[in-house]
């Protein structure tokens, strides 16, 4: 085998264990000779297009190493979809372009649906480029929402935050409501799925522990059945925990973020589920409330990462350069969960042509009938990604995180490429 | 001495580390056959009024242990002020009766400043009501603005978990501002006092990183001035992290997160800052923009509680203790920071006559000229605050907080006491 270069890059909303999947692609990368080294892309896909190459090789071992325990991408992530190869050619071309100015042979792509689209559109550029490159999906998304993945790296850890701080706020609010506040809400990420919001019901241990209610954006808000709830939750227990996704809708569609309220000055007011229910709560039952909005506090906490979550993330960047070196492509290894009672799994892989650009929802049998809650079986499914706690480091009160020194690679080519 | 009961009751907003100051006194209490038991007030002071009385020696010695480690008032803590004795003699003289009633001799009352009043009265009952009672006061308030001691246990921990959060948020930003997010900004709790804002101040260690503005309460709000700061920041840094505190506020004094606007309805804008500042800066300098309110959140999050928060909050606790077996009344521990580089304290006490609705402001001088983050002065204030981590226990990925069993003790006294 020739000795080829490996590109790696971060794609699409961060996590905070992104980083460990890095960390193994360069560890993994490094016990083969046939890999001369691993550049990462500078933010993302659009370090190969620019041509801002990151030479990981070039950071010492304890700061790779230390990639496994820091939230966020260290290389920088982007927003940035490739259009189809008809759409935008040129694109494609540069890439080649670049790969062939660096040598660079593996192409490992860590993001979600859409990457996992872009990774298997680069596949393909191997044969109808002419250009030999083998493309592997390394799986991250908070969201849950890839498919054949049992779960996807990034998740367990957001699910473990929610859970925490369900629990933790939850004794709050108890312990205050007799002459505070009644009412809680607790607004988390997952426009489309409800896996976080689904993920705060761990929290509950006991009938009538928090959370008492979870919105997700699988099930229509009923404003009446809601308010109802809410009521008859603060009259048996003396308060109410709400945790609402952030894509929680009427059955209309509109999500209750954008319901077209307007302030003062006739902008749409920015709303957010969290106030917007609480107002609605403190207009049609007169509690006390008080509202939290996570937003990248979720899914930036490194601190309390789950130690399961942690270990799916090195494995399947590891994975995908074994993969790599066995041969293979188009592919992304994914986290398979075993049967029987105790927790198990192991590294498989699925076809990118059957992962890109499908969304994983929540089974509706994960939701409670009265669509309230999780059932038995979501708890069994959740429970154990979020198990294990994987402390970083800490110097002077604070979580010490990898600075990277960034040793940007020569260019090679001629000019800018313009990013349409 | 002769033998007699001690009354606890926590009081006003919870914090993550009260409990640890709960075990303290219980703990204390058992190493003296002067103190028969110790009740706790079911929901603080009320549950003295309408004798609520909840025996602490009825749980086993685990459970107290584990109140070091459980956020959030295990007993139930209230919002209620009491009155002057002239205004209203009969809610003191119902405490008399049930302290009588019960044998009570201690009282240790953990809140801030509204309750170290209330036990400065219930010291005085001693003398006008011709009942022996010693009133300790045991401080604790997220706010940190408690007079004469170095700082208020609770606020140790929320400072920690701002810093925390802030230094994570910012990597996230950082990582995605190229394509994305270019703003973000926090909002922390202090309506009065910048202290908690102020903390987020340690996440930067070097010129840049973030916070890279923060807003205190104690300096007048200039939208011009702030709106230049943050755009010069996304323009040097590509992005920009501010952490307001909640009583920002304009030079007229209204509330940034009260400024008037209506929603469609006619309601009055729910606002918040943080939702507040990000639709301003869309406005005005057209960013995007994610904000988060870590409301409960971070007074309630144990997980990420500071040791030396916790150390402090358990020391007062026990202090209390042992200053009323002195025969001490009237007073509140507090903690005395010594001079010298390492930080090195000690337990002092305070005369509650001085200590009562006495606010303490941020120092000027701990915050920087311009108004937008924290000097050298603040630093080394602060940074001790949150040094160290104390883990809860976890269970299946989850902390273990302590769940009491909340033996009342039968009542001796006929009918119901009506609270104003």
């Amino acid at each position: 085998m020739t000795k080829k270069n490996a590109f790696y890059a971060q794609s699409g909303g961060v996590t905070s264990v992104i980083n460990a999947s890095a960390c193994g692609v360069i560890q993994a990368a490094k016990q083969y000779d046939q890999i001369g080294t691993v550049y990462a892309g500078n933010n993302g896909i659009l370090g190969a297009l620019r041509e801002e190459l990151i030479d990981t090789y070039a950071e010492d071992d304890a700061t790779i190493a230390a990639l496994r325990h820091t939230p966020s991408g260290a290389f920088g992530s982007c927003r940035y979809k490739m259009k189809s190869l008809e759409a935008n050619k040129a694109e494609y071309e540069r890439l080649i372009e670049v790969f062939k100015a660096h040598d660079i042979g593996y192409f490992f792509y860590n993001g979600g649906g859409d990457s996992a689209d872009t990774c298997l559109k680069v596949s393909q550029l191997s044969e109808t480029m002419g250009y030999p490159i083998q493309a592997i999906h390394v799986p991250k998304t908070v969201d849950n929402d890839l498919p054949f993945t049992d779960n996807s790296p990034g998740f367990g850890s957001v699910a473990k935050y929610i859970a925490v701080s369900t629990r933790e706020a939850g004794l709050d609010v108890a312990s205050m409501c007799e002459t505070s506040t009644k009412v809680f809400v607790l607004e988390v990420m997952g426009r489309h799925a409800g896996w976080i919001a689904g993920a705060a019901g761990l929290a509950s241990e006991a009938a009538g522990q928090p959370p008492h209610i979870i919105l997700f954006p699988e099930i229509a808000f009923d404003k009446a059945r809601f308010m109802a709830r809410v009521d008859e939750c603060v009259k048996e227990h003396g308060f109410c925990v709400v945790v609402a996704s952030e894509g929680t809708r009427y059955e209309d569609g509109r999500f209750l973020a954008d319901a077209g309220n307007k302030d003062a000055f006739g902008h749409t007011q920015l709303g957010g589920v969290a106030p917007t229910l609480a107002t609605m709560i403190k207009d049609e039952l007169g509690y006390k409330y008080h509202w939290a909005v996570a937003d990248y506090l979720q899914r930036a906490a490194r601190h309390i990462a789950s130690a399961t979550d942690v270990e799916h993330a090195y494995a399947v960047g590891e994975a995908a350069v074994h993969k790599a070196m066995e041969g293979k492509t188009a592919i992304m290894p994914c986290i398979v969960r075993e049967e029987g009672e105790e927790y198990r799994w192991h590294i498989g892989e699925a076809p990118l042509s059957e992962v890109a650009n499908v969304e994983e929802m929540m089974p509706r049998d994960y939701i409670t009938e009265d669509g309230f809650h999780i059932t038995e079986a979501a708890y069994k499914y959740f429970a154990p990604l979020i198990a294990g706690e994987d402390y970083p480091p800490y110097k002077n009160g604070l979580p010490q995180y990898a600075s990277l020194k960034k040793v940007f690679v020569e260019k090679k080519l001629d000019g800018d490429f313009a990013i349409k």
